[in-house]
């Protein structure tokens, strides 16, 4: 039997897999992904021929786990979700049809949210910092539209060392248009081993804890701390709203 | 035992549940869920309490789930995400401590854009259209600032039988700032019984077909119709970049 999933694995390791994703994987022949993500889910494994290779490496998978899936039963597996910046584009543009079923996983902003509190309740957004193919300047304007909009605003690929001061400079445009307390959370490997989380307020923020694999969510206007969680209420009260301009 | 879940279903049916979701929803003596949720996990309920009421419930689910889990193991359920328009807010806002477990699920956007292709693949935001809690105002402003930052635009709720014409309204925003080839996906009941998946350009989108169940996804300047699926681009190339303003 030939075909080809492309499989979202949520945040890392067999437990927040949906069932589909566990079946899939399990029934596949020849696994496709980044090292790191192959040894998350380890487990499911036994047996099956793995084809991996470093980050940088994503077209070269895809095209592989396209002429592999010719004859074989083949997951390309990304964490997150495979459709939000995951592996399910480049397939499908590197693909002459669409023989290929689509897995959605749980976000990275999803899980993220789930150890912070409820910050994500209401509209909201998933920014990328990363400007390997976005222009930084684009990357800005989002930044402040969003702020702007007063969305909920979550950063992807916050910081790496090729450009350490992105997060700083995306918080201080945040800033213009949130007021000091506005709450910001981190979180290093939500849902998995290594999970750190962090909550501070916009104005005593420290982005030295943040790295490449953290996500960063701030509130929108009405957001709050509670209990050491952020909770972002479902609407707004009229008499709230003269901080949204 | 005594135990809070807040579980988001993803799109619905016991398939695309994360295996976590799903061992929670087993060990608890009781599930709290809008009636139409509660049938949709069916099949994991033999012999379990149940605590169910309509749409506008909202709240009195939550409290009575916070009242029941003093002594039980309870679970609120809704679909998508819990912590995205979902039940994971309002328990944190009612519970007085932090002794509940958010289970992230897959949002609407990410099982409606599954079976789109890959729109989301870039920069999104969610926005609602529902105006019960939020003046519709700021809605409009919303999409309009999304529009012009070019994200990839995500609408939920986006039709009512009070607010016929929000969806048209906030189309005719996005297309100031979209091309007319833009992609417009319409997925209804994604990834559940009756799904429905409609493919248009911004200039032809017909909104007739679209109901409270659907999720409308409006591509950015780079998205692109290929084989009958959207799909868009991890970046930017530079060239196209004056599609951006």
């Amino acid at each position: 039997m030939a075909k080809l999933y492309v499989i979202g694995l949520g945040p890392g390791g067999v437990e927040y897999l949906t069932i589909r994703a566990k079946k899939a994987i399990e029934e596949s022949d020849i696994i496709v992904g980044y090292t790191k993500y192959i040894h998350m889910v380890r487990p499911l494994l036994e047996g099956k021929e793995i084809f991996s290779t470093g980050m940088r490496g994503e077209e070269d998978r895809c095209r592989k786990a396209i002429e592999l899936s010719k004859d074989k039963i083949v997951s390309v597996i990304s964490t997150g979700d495979s459709g939000i910046y995951g592996m399910a584009g480049l397939i499908l543009q590197l693909k002459n049809d669409n023989d290929v079923e689509i897995i959605p996983g749980v976000t990275a902003s999803s899980s993220a949210a789930s150890v912070l509190g409820a910050p994500l309740m209401h509209d909201n957004c998933n920014i990328s910092l990363s400007d390997l193919m976005t222009p930084y300047e684009l990357i800005k304007k989002r930044v402040e539209l969003a702020a702007k909009g007063d969305f909920v605003i979550s950063l992807y690929n916050p910081k790496s060392n090729g450009r350490p001061h992105y997060l700083r400079e995306c918080m201080n445009i945040i800033r213009k248009y949130r007021t000091s307390n506005t709450p910001v959370g981190v979180v290093k490997n939500a849902l998995r081993d290594g999970q750190k989380i962090s909550i501070f307020t916009i104005e005593n923020f420290d982005d030295s804890i943040v790295d490449m694999l953290s996500i960063v969510i701030v509130g929108n206007s009405q957001s709050y701390i509670k209990n050491g969680r952020i909770i972002t209420p479902r609407g707004y009260k009229i008499e709230n709203l003269g901080t949204v301009n």
